[in-house]
């Protein structure tokens, strides 16, 4: 049987929650400061202010997508030290986070809390609101999850923690763009997102504070970000990241996610699992990203697939690409379907505004031969086995 | 008398410590990576590994710099955000700084220290190595200071901190690219640097860590950097440091801050002690970086001075960028003359590799006017002081 690698049916980008492209018009921005000289937006001369004159243009848009005040938003080097930044305002305090959340707040809680409280999550990757404890300082939750999609009741989760007087922090990174977000209307007191995800640069993240919660900057000794976060401002990325903001807010990419992006996942989840023998979806039907569709294939482990896809062109990943070289399963899948077996043999598609029918196509054009090679040199005897 | 901001000798850029314009050769490589698709460096498809790549000529360009091993660095968001990993890593431990650290030195370390040691300086901002105290966990002395310049004697403090098994650090933020650095030679166990002081992007730096120096992660919850910084890898940025980096070896940009740079800057000093009164320099004569020169003016307010200055086109600092925005007299210059007036009239010029005598010439044909027009309306009377 030959190797299924000598199938090119063209290249197909569907990892964008790993990174998206830029978009042309923060490609344009960029290219546009790059030529030009700024000084340090922290100088009060004339070319310190022209620069602090464009992020404070940038805060403003990256304040308007999600309904913020500007001076609510603060811009760090990306999602991880923005989740860092927040769970280390709690250190030394109970903090509360759902067992599928990002390393870059799992991680900070363990290390920093005073007492750690996970919250568990049902088969879809869901935490039921009344299952937050009500003696947390700090309850951590992202709105979306980055290998699954699944959404999170967080205005739920936010109204029990009224009562409790428990703050609450969600990590945005992978909803932003994808679906319509309002932090007044979550009601939340912090809230994560990155750049990179919407088309935006890598390396430029913001951390929404809401007025009144508590705060302590994680990186001190400037008074760059109203002395919420020191260094020098990062003049280039935060205006990329503010056209991206800016373009995401006006084109409504919410409903192109909603009207085209999702018919064409659920298409290929379908596809996958009428197409596919021994294949199972991870991401659940309703209740999820339009964008992320994680599936897993007995007997076919996830890097052996997401190389050989690699090799044809389409490129996708396994999980988080931020525990990638890790050789443990994904926390995530662990946590919704307890098999190490079923953890190892999973792939996630994630798809952007560019993506098409062609890409779904050329995915379905070469998947199944690569499984069923993958399962045929397996040990795994499928005969004995079941899909689960 | 009429305002001094009528006369433009035409832009002089004199604010490179502040930060510095992006080389040539670093435009032409982030024009090229912008239009460019990578994937997330920590992906192991092909486009995520074609990113790995980059970041990985540019971690041994970084590395050759200063003569480090590749593995010795982690790139950083920026200066600061080395500088808190540093000190972060000696939580509850013991930690000696000089007085004029960089408040991103400073900061953290007054926060996160069990105790902290101040290490005092002279009238240059030099520090003594008899007073680095022996019983000190971490010594953080920056190997040039970004106000005044003045270098200090890092090989003598590592060699008494041998006896005591005391960690040292140094910042070498400003140094970078001025003065000749090698980190076996200096022995120092962590070393701070910054691509934006050198011609590369802000916001990116790295951290010098020597094989065996404790570590510890200040933003958790990724793989990235061998586990050492968590966050999606900055390809673009890092790529940008790189080629600044390697630029600025192969043309020994040190070698040219020494023979056309500093020449300039002695220049400058010279002219401004002749030709205007009650002027003094706070940079000291010999021992100092080739670039910084730090001047203080009686009745004369520094941000006056720089206002007026912008508006004739000429770009200079009043103290640190870091600290704009702070009403408090300028620690640097608090701890070398204690007087908060001479630290309020001071300024800071920093030349960089495109200063020309023209330049200074500039200068010199509007500065002395400012400095008698603030000195004419100022309250203080100059009759009855004296030059300090």
């Amino acid at each position: 049987m030959s190797q299924p690698d000598k199938i090119s049916p063209g290249p197909a980008y569907l990892d964008y929650s790993a990174t998206s492209p830029l978009l042309p018009c923060v490609r344009a921005r960029l290219h546009e400061l790059i030529d030009l000289d700024y000084g340090n937006a922290s100088a009060l001369h004339s070319l310190g202010q022209f620069a602090k004159g464009i992020i404070e243009e940038a805060r403003a848009e990256v304040a308007r997508l999600i309904n913020a005040d500007p001076e609510e938003i603060i811009f760090t080097s990306g999602g991880s030290e923005s989740n860092n930044t927040v769970t280390n305002i709690f250190s030394g305090q109970k903090i509360a986070v759902s067992t599928i959340e990002h390393p870059s707040v799992l991680e900070p809680a363990k290390a920093h809390a005073n007492k750690i409280m996970l919250i568990p999550v049902n088969r879809d990757g869901r935490v039921d609101p009344v299952d937050i404890p009500p003696d947390a300082d700090l309850v951590s939750v992202m709105l979306a999850n980055n290998e699954l999609g699944t959404l999170e009741p967080i205005r739920d989760i936010v109204k029990r923690c009224k009562t409790s007087k428990t703050y609450v922090h969600t990590d945005a990174t992978q909803a932003l763009g994808k679906i319509h977000i309002d932090v007044k209307d979550l009601d939340v007191d912090y809230l994560t997102i990155s750049a990179h995800k919407i088309g935006g640069p890598i390396g430029i993240g913001a951390l929404y504070i809401k007025k009144g919660s508590p705060f302590r900057p994680l990186i001190i000794g400037g008074h760059q970000e109203n002395k919420r976060r020191a260094g020098t401002s990062n003049t280039l990325l935060i205006a990329g990241f503010g056209v991206a903001a800016k373009h995401v807010r006006e084109q409504k990419t919410y409903r192109t996610y909603a009207e085209k992006i999702k018919p064409l996942r659920d298409q290929l989840r379908l596809r996958i699992l009428a197409e596919i023998p021994y294949s199972s979806a991870n991401t659940p039907e309703q209740g999820c990203l339009p964008n992320i569709l994680n599936m897993s294939f007995r007997a076919a482990e996830g890097e052996s697939i997401q190389l050989y896809l690699d090799a044809a062109g389409i490129t996708i990943s396994t999980g988080s690409a931020c525990a990638s070289g890790d050789l443990a399963p994904s926390h995530v899948l662990m946590a919704i379907r307890n098999d190490a077996e079923v953890a190892h043999s999973s792939i996630r598609f994630s798809l952007g505004l560019d993506t098409t029918e062609q890409d779904i196509n050329k995915v379905m054009e070469v998947l199944p031969k690569i499984i069923t090679y993958l399962q045929n040199i397996s040990t795994i005897n499928l005969g004995e086995s079941h899909d689960k």
